[in-house]
């Protein structure tokens, strides 16, 4: 047996028993929610998790890149959503890709849809809906709308699946309520849309929402009258920041990254350790956070039973981070990070646990 | 011929023009200050540079993970200093390679002494010593430098190879003098204390120091008395850190981030881009800064022309970008990173660009 006590740092875990339980609760709460799951995989990027997802009833996946679109083709999966603008840039790969499996793209602008029907052939179209977020996706009251849904539902070529959004600024809710309540908000918004479009005479075959605190957010009574489907990604794995958001509990977060003290001077307060910029991502996490990652109290591989020590990250360069606590050289110390997304993507594999053990090692797909 | 203005986006592009005057310009400057050239590869992480360094002079190279110390060694580098407090979770990979190439370890405490000493092998030690910076190293006037020295010199396994620094307090210097004072503080701390070694009988082979900053400030006919070598490492693409701080001028900045933008809201004064936090990095760049990446005023290859078009990423999520600027869809930018280091890290290849021809890709190794 491997343990994670003897294995070289810095190293990524993951904690599979947690792992399972974040994928089941979802699985489960969206059942309840009545709208099936397409998971986004740009969290873990990882084709075994990808698997357990679709094994406990997911509904194709959800990815942020071609390239992450590409591996899970080449693993299998045959119905999969690029949430992120076409890039016009890109239009082979996603030809090449769109004959092998059902790739869905989204698009919020007249010179995207003009560049797909310039392809002349059958392509999966969501559009973008901007629900509060204003980052990208049409403004739902704007003429704009209703002219993108009618240049889709009537194109020739594409084949108009409906609306989508993410309520991204379900991050910068101050409490559960005001989460639950721009979940809510993400609701209306996209189903008042939905039917001012049939009242139209446009077919909307289906309504896209969803992002992890909005998901978690949501009671399990609520209804989402209206929606179809939800495309949360993070939980699979949750981070300080969505501790802080209320989202999950410590012991729910299921990827912390496992370091060594390499550097103490002697009646300094703080140390060095293995984990830097290039290990926990210079995410600052929640606003008005001030640390780069959580220390926890003790090093083992298990979060289930794990507590925070109030020692943190408190900067990072590349390969160096300093921790506010005095821990000895040689000490392992393992980080909850404040964004498991962007940490994720600075490893090449996971180290697979339950407790203590290391069970196997996932290859994380990091490409571009 | 393949032209940036026909790759797909986002990509990395490195101005082949900008680097070999970088390349040039830093090895003349260290051989009139009379010192060897050891650049610390973290920035680029690509044999292809490394090569051309190693043909323009360089005296070994630096590396600041023990991945990019075997990818070196795999491409016929024989001599590595791994410029990170040794990890004593990792003897077993250094045994390996110091098998193979003359690595050379960095250490600052008692209990790496103790480890590497355990290994009864001959292996090559740099005592760090903190210039000023207080992130790791031996305070200079401590017991414990001349302690830490003398266990290395008197060790009957170690080979003591002299006393290293990084004054990475220069990335804090508000002007060009400034950041010379810094630097010729590092190299006064650096000889006072090989002197005092000496002075205790102790034999002192070589002192290293080094920044890009502080190599970049220091005058042509400044001394580098009791110095021996210099480790640079950003000055092959620079970034808009380096602008900031006066190291450069921004046509001297070798990568960049190619971008295209991908959603326009009508009447907004921002657009999306395809550069978000995966490809940039979430450096936050020169203190006081707000932005996470400059928009040149054209999409050429070539930074030789280039000039900043005063638009800048004002935000970043994993793969979206906001430019403050009203670009429309398709509109392809070219963006200059606060922190190449970090930029370039999260590519796998580098478009090698002469002007707006790509003449070759070079593999990044960012493995871990």
């Amino acid at each position: 047996m491997e343990s994670i006590h003897d294995v070289p740092t810095p190293a990524l875990v993951l904690d599979l028993d947690v792992l399972e339980a974040n994928l089941r609760r979802m699985a489960a709460k969206t059942a309840a929610l009545g709208v099936s799951l397409r998971p986004h995989t740009k969290t873990h990027k990882c084709v075994e998790v990808a698997e357990r997802q679709r094994a406990l009833g997911a509904a194709g996946i959800t990815v942020s890149t071609l390239y992450e679109a590409r591996v899970f083709a080449d693993h299998g999966f045959s119905d999969i959503t690029w949430a992120f603008p076409v890039i016009l840039s890109r239009l082979r790969e996603v030809e090449e890709l769109a004959a092998r499996v059902t790739l869905r793209l989204i698009l919020d602008s007249p010179a995207a849809v003009d560049a797909l029907e310039a392809l002349r052939r059958p392509l999966h179209v969501w559009l973008e809906v901007d629900s509060g977020q204003h980052r990208s996706g049409v403004d739902p009251e704007s003429p704009a709308a209703l002219e993108l849904a009618r240049a889709l539902a009537e194109s020739p070529w594409l084949i108009f699946d409906g609306l989508l959004t993410h309520a991204g600024h379900s991050y910068d809710g101050k409490s559960r309520e005001e989460i639950a309540a721009v979940a809510e908000e993400e609701r209306r918004v996209m189903a008042g849309l939905a039917e001012r479009l049939r009242g139209e005479g446009i077919e909307v075959p289906a309504v896209s929402v969803g992002s992890t605190p909005g998901m978690s957010a949501r009671p399990e009574t609520a209804r989402l009258d209206g929606v179809t489907e939800a495309r949360p990604g993070n939980y699979v794995f949750y981070d300080y920041t969505q501790v802080a958001l209320g989202s999950c509990r410590v012991v729910d977060c299921g990827v912390t990254v496992l370091a060594s003290v390499v550097s103490h001077r002697p009646g300094d307060e703080q140390c060095v350790v293995d984990a830097g910029a290039l290990a926990m991502s210079k995410d600052l996490g929640p606003r008005g956070h001030a640390g780069f990652g959580e220390v926890f109290a003790d090093s083992g591989g298990g979060t289930g039973a794990g507590t925070l020590s109030g020692a943190r990250l408190t900067s990072l360069s590349q390969e160096h981070g300093i921790v506010g606590a005095p821990f000895p050289v040689g000490t392992r110390l393992r980080v909850l990070p404040n964004h498991s997304c962007l940490t994720v993507a600075q490893f090449d594999e996971y180290l697979v646990v339950r407790g203590d053990e290391v069970v196997d090692r996932w290859k994380i797909w990091r490409g571009r």
